[in-house]
């Protein structure tokens, strides 16, 4: 029993997030409550304001609060690059290496017709109306190295060989500082098969 | 550079937590923003009601939104039996243990002379008026088996001695299911010193 039941809805609403359990849960409420209340109203406002505010990018499908992203809103960014990835966490990563200089197209998912998400659940007829009427320089497919990723990968460069524009797929292979003895095989075999001349 | 202003606010947010870094708040606002807005606003209800009404019971210091909390104002709880803890976090450890039928007193903290945290900011003086008030049965010092909290434990004990009310420490040993060649030779010393006739 818990001595207040707000407490207690309060713990229960923090078990929401993924990965965190009823103890995790018990130290953020009570790190709240004890420690740290500006804080924490702080994070309500900003979970309200998210949740009521953010939307989807009419370009790129990235979550965002206005019409477009500021990446795709972006003048320094190159319109004709697009990197095609699942998931706004994908976003986050490739710009955190600060590499990529084109705008993205975010799918929100991949095929999986299991689950019923088919090409219109991750806004294909969208990216095929971006292949039709902008003169792309380049479509680079980044989804994740998985089944489905590679599905998903192979779909949309069907697609955009109608369409004679230029795609890519980032290479997979081992990743830099790791020890092949701890790879697996199946990024070993890619890594083989996708070798380069020195 | 995240898409947009409030995502990133929101991640910025989430990092008030314990434990929760820049890639863990990025997960927790994709999750929310993308699968679940309704837990989402039921945490942002629940924070900001949390936050404004959640103050200290009357009675034993510990978190609650009324003048007394639910464990204080439960009839079938033995309001002479006080077990001294030294956060909200011990009472819901105990609490889940199912075994004690007492009441708290939540010191929030512990004696810290160099934090700035004397008997006054503990509540010492509350808990000297339910000793000479209350015909307590016994008292029971559960803080946390460091220096501090045996400090505490001892300070406390001093005092109920003027009042000639019985005062208990939990035992402290070796924990159950723990294997002694793991054990640090503290609690080994504890275990000794503490052992009891078969």
């Amino acid at each position: 029993m818990v001595s207040s039941p707000l407490v207690e809805q309060l713990i229960e609403a923090l078990c929401c997030f993924p990965g965190v359990g009823q103890k995790s849960a018990q130290r953020m409420a009570l790190y709240i409550l004890e420690k740290n209340r500006d804080e924490g109203k702080r994070l309500a406002d900003a979970l309200q304001k998210a949740i009521t505010s953010v939307g989807h990018c009419q370009n790129c499908r990235n979550l965002c609060e206005s019409s477009q992203c500021t990446i795709c809103s972006n003048p320094r960014r190159n319109q004709s690059l697009v990197c095609v990835v699942e998931s706004p966490a994908d976003v986050f990563a490739i710009e955190q290496s600060g590499l990529f200089q084109g705008i993205y197209f975010v799918l929100m998912g991949h095929l999986s017709p299991i689950d019923g998400i088919g090409p219109q659940e991750l806004g294909i007829g969208q990216l095929k109306t971006k292949l039709e009427n902008e003169s792309l320089e380049e479509l680079i497919l980044a989804t994740n190295p998985t089944v489905e990723g590679e599905t998903t990968a192979h779909y949309i460069a069907e697609l955009a060989k109608s369409y004679a524009i230029k795609t890519t797929r980032i290479a997979h292979g081992v990743p830099f500082g790791g020890e092949l003895e701890y790879i697996d095989s199946g990024t070993l075999a890619h890594a083989f098969a996708g070798r380069l001349p020195l």
